[in-house]
């Protein structure tokens, strides 16, 4: 049960900054443990629809969650803004994984990090397709480093 | 089962920015009802929390929610943020009442409004005891108009 | 600020267990006033899904919800289950409203009690519809009285 | 990106039942991948609750969340129950780690399945502590096989 040690912000490509909720912090008075998915989850998805790419109502390719990993450094709380960054580390032929590290606004070293991993699949029978070219363009340019192909499974 | 008009930015004294989660979204696309009122205990509680009022872990008294509505307007969708308005309407020996508006950033008209009653309880019982003066001092000053006082009760 | 009597057990007509969960406490060591709404909404659609009548991904109408509101009379916390009540004390021609009592499950006296109002609307354009008959047959039977007539205009 | 096969329910050796709610579906029309944390989170607790080894409000030691991880194989929609199963895999001085399976009440291949890391810690300081006897006489008998201890590290 060894941990990895925490990133700080220049690990990160992009970011969002989002408010914590009153409801966030649970019985301990700390954000509760799956709410910081539900930040990894609107800074991916808030990337691909503004960039354009990703229509939930009725775009396609759209992109599922197949995976996801927290550890956990230091606690939050509301009230409160964090700041998500986002790093894609592994760009396969369908799937794409992210690493994702939670920031208190006025501190450099991670309070929290994980990965998340999307698979694009085509809206009606949801399997998997290859990413489409500006998909693979947008997941290029929000790498820190040349990214290594996925396993050709994905 | 008439509806209430929506108000306008200009009911509401203090005004608080709340990003949309991809998971505030349900299964018909737009911000789940319930979402509005994490949004209602994060306005509420972010002011009293700022203006050094109410401690959550230790301060002494508490203020609990014995009621909330809310009526919607129209629909919200991640992603974007929201502004949540809100005026004190009502203060009484032990209760206020907050009227909360939720605005998308670019629009007067709310999308939703409710109300949402605090009432000051000692931390150790939980029974109601008086607003301290500063806690009526910021209710007061959170009003539009002239408070009308509460019924004796509370 | 007066409040009304908490509901019994024999005030409802149609019931649903619901789990707690640790994330429903909040820092006050309290299921969150928020949650009730997740409770609310669960046993209100999971009636009209098993019912047959409400179909989420194709169905039509769809039932949007424009109202809400709860007075909670007693604190609730993880772990254990809830019993939630529901009876239809308002059907208009394209809406209804709900009253739903929250209650632990060893206890005949509402710990929180509220309503919810929906209407109905066709899924494309998502304006009001007429219930169609077999709906309006559910509402009647979940009834304890003999049903008033909402406003005409809904 | 490979990933792991589904477990089944002979993999688990404790089972607590949850039903899903209306919010828990996100836009896709299935169980937002958040949710699964907190099915977890309840599990693992309840169980220590309802064995008398953590008092939330007041116990000593409180078990703090480290790490936690899923992979989802299946989707889930509300309405419905999942049962959660639950196995230690791990034990250390102060850490423990379990396996966690989420399963359709009718199937016996897991929908989703991840791991979750607690660290027993003082109350006032939260600094990690040894786990008492009877905590590690409930890891161990919820164990499918003889133990591996933990790196010294914890």
């Amino acid at each position: 049960m060894s941990r990895a040690a925490p990133p700080v912000r220049g690990d990160f490509v992009r970011w969002r900054r989002i408010a914590t909720r009153w409801a966030d912090n649970d019985a301990y008075g700390h954000v509760n443990n799956t709410v910081y998915y539900q930040w990894f989850d609107s800074a991916v998805n808030a990337m691909l629809i503004e960039e354009g790419l990703l229509d939930i109502a009725s775009g396609d390719p759209i992109a599922l969650v197949v995976g996801t990993s927290c550890n956990y450094f230091a606690p939050l709380s509301f009230p409160g803004d964090v700041d998500v960054g986002l790093a894609v580390v592994e760009l396969g032929r369908s799937s794409v994984r992210y690493q994702l590290g939670v920031f208190r606004a006025d501190n450099d070293l991670a309070a929290a990090a994980g990965e998340f991993v999307h698979v694009a699949v085509n809206r009606s029978e949801r399997r998997p397709v290859p990413w489409p070219p500006q998909w693979r363009r947008l997941f290029q340019n929000s790498a820190t480093t040349e990214l290594e192909e996925a396993s050709p499974k994905l």
